[in-house]
């Protein structure tokens, strides 16, 4: 394993903005606070979402889209640099009025309530193509 | 997004008590110690739970109930006062023998065993009604 | 709810390396770093994985494996000494290209890629037999 020790920096509690997109406020929040690494948990609910899946064979994501009330039990990610710009790795779990769930890479979900911690580090971190996955990771 | 940037305060490692209510005895810990404003995180396993699904709608819980035993995999919630009480925001997924899942925003579920990090705010998060979803959120 | 205040210490951001086993790398990475306490959430993907089921009648864990490529949304876990040695306990989520999930206490899961937050504490957390559960918990 890969890996940096880090000091802590800034941290946040957020309110997700009803309506909007979940993961583009947070990415929109990071630019704005100049964010170049962070892990964050939070929860709440949405009214639709679109989960990728990264299929590891053909190095490619696929999208299922899903246009259902949810609660959002949780969301987990991170922010780090991607291109130059704030990108906020976030993974889902989504639940049904009966409990039933599914879950994935989160790309959009609109967001009905949201709460959020955020953690930041004192450092950057930015992503960079990796070979053996065809994905953007940090270069440790 | 409306957000806050907190200093980190107190910070606990716990284990929850055999049989007694998952979130109760995170409120009764939360009230003990003091606690306005805090995010955790936590794993363990209940012997059956209550999940509530909020109905956007009709902005009403809806409740569902499971007299199961179940992995919690993970909790993750927050802290912060309610009506002048401490309140655990704790969502919650569930897993049975064959991996199977349900989650939601947990009421109660009797607790076999339990483990949580807690990590404090130096502010008082304090919910308050909001009108276009109905809930009780910060006002950040 | 037995609980104990400590002092944040070191934090991490980590890179799982493909193909190696999930919780072995974070076991070893405790081990090298001399890590006795601390809890970790992260995200990413893996290609199979065994799932443990705590049997809470016949307190025994039973395993199911799953032989399919999963994103892992999210793992949960903390750090800490059982017989000496470092155990991640992990809880994960795991999902599907349709978006279905399994969860479950992770023993083994071989990783296509990970992102990790590591949170030490200066204290350390050591496991032992705890009569009503069967599990080693912390004696807090």
């Amino acid at each position: 394993m890969q890996y940096q020790e880090v000091e802590g920096a800034r941290e946040y509690v957020a309110r997700l903005e009803h309506g909007r997109d979940w993961r583009g406020q947070i990415e929109e929040f990071a630019a704005e606070e100049g964010i170049d690494a962070a892990f964050f948990m939070g929860l709440g609910a949405v009214s639709d979402a679109t989960l990728l899946f990264y299929d590891q064979d053909d190095k490619e994501y696929d999208s299922i889209s899903f246009d259902e009330h949810f609660e959002m039990t949780p969301a987990i990610g991170n922010i780090s640099l991607l291109d130059g710009n704030q990108f906020a790795h976030t993974h889902a779990v989504l639940s049904r009025e009966d409990g039933s769930t599914v879950a994935g890479h989160l790309d959009t979900a609109t967001t009905f309530a949201g709460e959020l911690y955020v953690r930041e580090f004192d450092t950057t971190l930015e992503r960079e193509h990796d070979e053996p996955t065809d994905l953007d990771l940090w270069p440790l």
